[in-house]
């Protein structure tokens, strides 16, 4: 599995409540436009970039940063808890 | 350096900014909510999450991802750009 945090700025409601949805297939959400995604491969990246480009227009900003094991077990709120505990396999 | 994935919800206005200005000490503005920073190491983290915690309010959240040179590689935007092109070593 290769976990990723995405970040997103939209501007209209509308689009920015499609991303979401769509992205909620793939993980939790974290923040307001943060979520935490497990995708299986670099081609599964692929389809769901695809998928958000039907859905996102000019204004729409989305950063996909991959999180391998170590940097998911440095990463922390500011509170000190740990981030980005996804399940390292998924049972289907 | 150790570079980070810097993302905030925050409620107040006047809060937002100060962690925006804050955060701006450290790196660049990705998204409205969202800065890549670098930072010498981790005690260097730690100064930083308590000059946050002091601005901070009961609503506001910051998580911290750690990206190391692989996750950066492999880290990109909806149109497949590059994100996250920490310089290696900061010239001081």
């Amino acid at each position: 599995m290769q976990a990723y945090v995405v970040c997103y700025d939209v501007t209209k409601d509308k689009i920015r409540e499609r991303i979401a949805k769509t992205l909620k297939e793939y993980g939790d959400r974290i923040q307001y436009s943060v979520f935490e995604i497990s995708l299986k491969n670099q081609n599964e990246l692929d389809i769901l970039c695809n998928r958000l480009k039907n859905i996102a227009d000019e204004d729409t900003k989305i950063g996909f940063y991959r999180l391998c094991a170590n940097c998911r077990q440095d990463s922390r709120t500011l509170d000190g808890e740990r981030l980005a505990e996804m399940p390292a396999v998924v049972i289907l």
